[in-house]
């Protein structure tokens, strides 16, 4: 699982950052990657990448600001021209699929595979399949934006062999069902129990994006535990004033995020063109201050997101 | 005057080459820059280039195609952003006005100046003021699209001020009216003829930008002793079944079109992705057998267009 940032500039388009768009990448777990946002250029950017638009099989946009979604048309017009392309969902605000669809009626682009819209009203659990679950929360921003939760499943404790040796159970599928928590009957009478030869639950990975918002209690929510929090942060530490009420956050408000939320790795995203060089250091170092582990993103950067160990590690 | 080509591919953006977008900067004519199509990341095209978007008044959009059209939203935008701009006049075929204002309303972009759309229908003259003509004819693609003529107002022939000497006329109000062409009367009665002390007219400049489309007569018709001549070269010379089919045109037809309407240089246009390096000299090879003075168009080549000597020259 491999998080890649496309375009970490807020606004519009610097010479230095591209405006938004994020990739999940999880190919080694169902040969798929995410986008988060899809400004302009997004596909120019992923020129740049080793992303397959193939791959690309769902969409999540924040809100519907320019600098988020006008990449759309043009990002799914060119995957149509890659053969054999499977369906793409688009998870947002309403207004998406006007958008989207008034783009290619008027260019009357053919689209070669079929685009599903869900139209986020309130949040909640929007996605559960493929050992995934992502949950979408209602931000405060001037217009409606979403924070995204990505959620991977537990997986299930591998079998103690060292502790099963004694017993002497043939390979096949008794084991199976040993692995699956299930009760056995050795040839001897020996009753054993799945449970009590299982390591502990995998817990599953956590990476979290909140895009364009002011301070609001629903981040604290999506952001709990993530391995990875991905936060906007359009103004400074000593702009709180400003960042309110341009419905924005701070370096620092987004630092403390992450300290009483238990995240593991912070990522200060949607960077103003204002803060250039040691300026957007200086963003970082104050968010660090509070928060050790945080780093500014920039465009191409890649995150590995490693698997987590045992639980209770 | 100058050309400047933002992006010279076809269809889909490339490493090499941006989606359509020519910028025609007449800032020592007029302090004004017009572009010919606004394909998705034109902006960030722009941002590598000494352009200034509030310089850009006027915008000519070929056809309704993604690759010429899905920057609009963006650029305009952008312009926005920047202090005290004036309006913008956008010219091309129906369609185009719903795009850009649903893309606009669904991101919520408050746009701080006018924005005039131009419906073109059969084309003709579509502007005439500021001593410059445009001129647009219906070509022949798969959509409506039109090619595009900017010819410069002739200027009135200067005073030949040899000529004049022996006359000894007085600085001042006399002169200016020989300048215009009117008769005068000097102190010892003797009358002169502005007409018979000017130089001949300077001819205008020409540019004729030809996007996308088959062969067809109204590409001559526009490309009449043009100084310039960009033609979309999306085939191969061989490839003229091809290219017609697809409502495209060829390297050597464009070469034709110049080679018979006493065009002064040719810029190839509209490169396919299939064409790289040694591929693409082919194209221009192809056509310089042809029509000598041929270029292949490059992202961001710039071109001077001096003014024209005296007429008959
Ligand atoms: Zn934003
Ligand atoms: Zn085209």
């Amino acid at each position: 699982m491999e998080l890649q940032f496309l375009g970490t500039g807020a606004g519009q388009p610097s010479k230095k950052r591209n405006v938004s768009s994020i990739a999940l990448k999880m190919l080694d777990e169902i040969n798929e990657i995410w986008l988060f946002d899809v400004g302009e250029a997004t596909q120019h950017q992923i020129l740049r990448t080793n992303i397959r638009l193939r791959k690309v099989t769902k969409i999540f946009i924040s809100h519907n600001h320019g600098d988020h979604i006008f990449g759309l048309p043009g990002l799914l017009a060119t995957r149509s021209f890659q053969g054999d392309v499977g369906p793409i969902t688009i998870y947002g605000p309403a207004g998406l699929e006007q958008f989207v669809r008034t783009a290619l009626k008027i260019s009357r682009t053919k689209i070669s595979y079929p685009i599903k819209f869900v139209v986020l009203e309130d949040g909640g659990l929007i996605f559960n399949g493929n050992g995934f679950k992502v949950y979408a929360e209602k931000l405060a921003h001037r217009v409606p934006s979403f924070g995204y939760r990505v959620v991977e499943d537990d997986r299930p404790g591998e079998l103690l062999m060292d502790k099963l040796a004694q017993y002497s159970v043939p390979n096949g599928p008794l084991l199976g069902k040993l692995k699956n928590g299930e009760k056995i009957v050795l040839d001897n009478g020996t009753i054993l129990d799945g449970n009590d030869f299982l390591g502990s639950n995998k817990k599953g990975r956590i990476i979290t994006i909140i895009y364009d918002t002011r301070a609001t209690p629903a981040i604290a929510q999506l952001a709990q535990n993530a391995d990875v929090l991905v936060h906007e942060s359009t103004f400074a530490g000593n702009e709180a004033d400003l960042a309110h009420s341009y419905y924005h956050s701070t370096a620092v408000e987004a630092a403390k995020i992450a300290r009483d939320n238990n995240v593991k790795r912070l990522y200060l995203n949607h960077i103003s063109a204002r803060y250039l060089g040691a300026k957007a250091k200086k963003l970082e170092n104050q968010a660090q201050k509070i928060f050790a582990n945080t780093r500014l993103a920039n465009d191409f950067d890649r995150i590995v997101i490693p698997m987590k160990g045992e639980k209770d590690e």
